[in-house]
């Protein structure tokens, strides 16, 4: 099955014999500062403290939108919308989000499922899940069904369980359409 | 692909068209301190100390709780094994994963896969590793081979490379059954 | 679907009924030191640092490596390429990424795609990635539009945040072949 081709290249196997499918992951941290509304999910969120970074630094949709454009062979967020973009400036995550997974589209792919993580410390964030999942969804242009955000605290270690940030995961599951 | 359809509405693609596929995630971490035995993949290794948690704090299983809940769109382990559940009140972490890959199962999905890391700077993991792979099978009632085990140091940096805690990490793959 | 089989095992299903597919994730850190290359994803980065480990401490090669072996259920690195092991002795981790390929293409599986991050505060990883991306897709024997590096900072917290360290994530998908 790793014969090499006429070029003596050992590509794995045709392309044409695995099926049209990806898995993509993602990761953020956001530091937490005063003065700053939290904004996760595409939701904010009443708390003491906010995520500092562009615009809103919304940890949870930067995770999902590098997974989806990981996964689409896109690269990442920093290369699609760039400090220095003009386009984008200025715009909410939620914003950049839908911008990804119609590139993530035009390139071909649809959004099976998403799942994620988000690790803080505090607040709860189990009341704003339900929310975050619609939020997401609707970016994605996908049922929210296929959606699914998880909490966990980091047991009052490392940056996040000391306070001082938030951590973000994600994974994501593309399919030809 | 991405046409809207009459309500305006641009979901990315009728859902008949995906494949009946999910992908999961999870990550959970725990403090180690003496006094406590060390429960990780649902068996107990010797040391000189264990993590710190409700009931057996087995970090491994519940980064697969997470992964296999969040991928059936489920949500978390702290949604369905609240500290405040009286049913699974001090059950252990495998009688949880027991029950949430029930769910996953009556929720009508199947798990095709698991892999996961368990990264901690001491003990060494490798010995244990294939009695936990067969207990992770057992909780999940699925094949061992379907089960992989990783283990990593920190490298002696951050709350796990300090000898603090130690993290994990998983992913799976579910198919509709 | 989840019936007991005769001898009373409620394994969840037949496996011939499951997707012959398999997700596998992996994670690495090493430390960031004077006086060693920095290389990373197969190739190596101008910088005042490099990573601290056996060989080239190739630490995006090393999650890739262990993101295949867990996918295909064949245990992690430390097993296939203990620091005893002769046979691949000083051999670089593109060597052993190339090994752990062929290792899993002998158990059946193909490599669909692969994604992953490299945290790092500095330096920057952009204008290297695409030649990352070629490394891994050849070692791998697969196109390079089956391959996907991301990069981030760890805004300035944590062991990568303070630059003694640098992560990296991979998660993949194989199928059989
Ligand atoms: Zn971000
Ligand atoms: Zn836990
Ligand atoms: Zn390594």
């Amino acid at each position: 099955m790793n014969l090499p081709d006429q070029t003596g290249n050992t590509t794995a196997s045709p392309a044409a014999a695995l099926p049209a499918l990806r898995v993509g992951e993602g990761w953020d941290t956001h530091a937490l500062v005063t003065g700053r509304p939290l904004v996760l999910g595409g939701i904010t969120i009443p708390h003491t403290h906010g995520l500092l970074g562009h615009s809103d630094a919304d940890a949870l949709l930067h995770a999902i939108t590098d997974a989806i454009l990981g996964g689409a062979g896109l690269g990442d967020i920093g290369r699609h919308f760039p400090d220095t973009a003009v386009e984008f400036k200025g715009a909410d995550s939620f914003v950049l989000l839908q911008e990804a997974a119609k590139r993530v589209r035009a390139a071909g792919w649809l959004v099976v499922n998403v799942d994620s993580t988000i690790v803080a410390q505090a607040p709860k964030m189990a009341p704003h899940i339900p929310a975050m999942v619609l939020r997401v969804a609707e970016a994605l242009g996908i049922e929210p069904s296929r959606v699914n955000v998880k909490a966990k605290t980091a047991e009052k270690m490392g940056p996040v369980g000391e306070g001082r940030s938030i951590e973000t995961r994600a994974v994501c599951l593309l399919a030809a359409g």
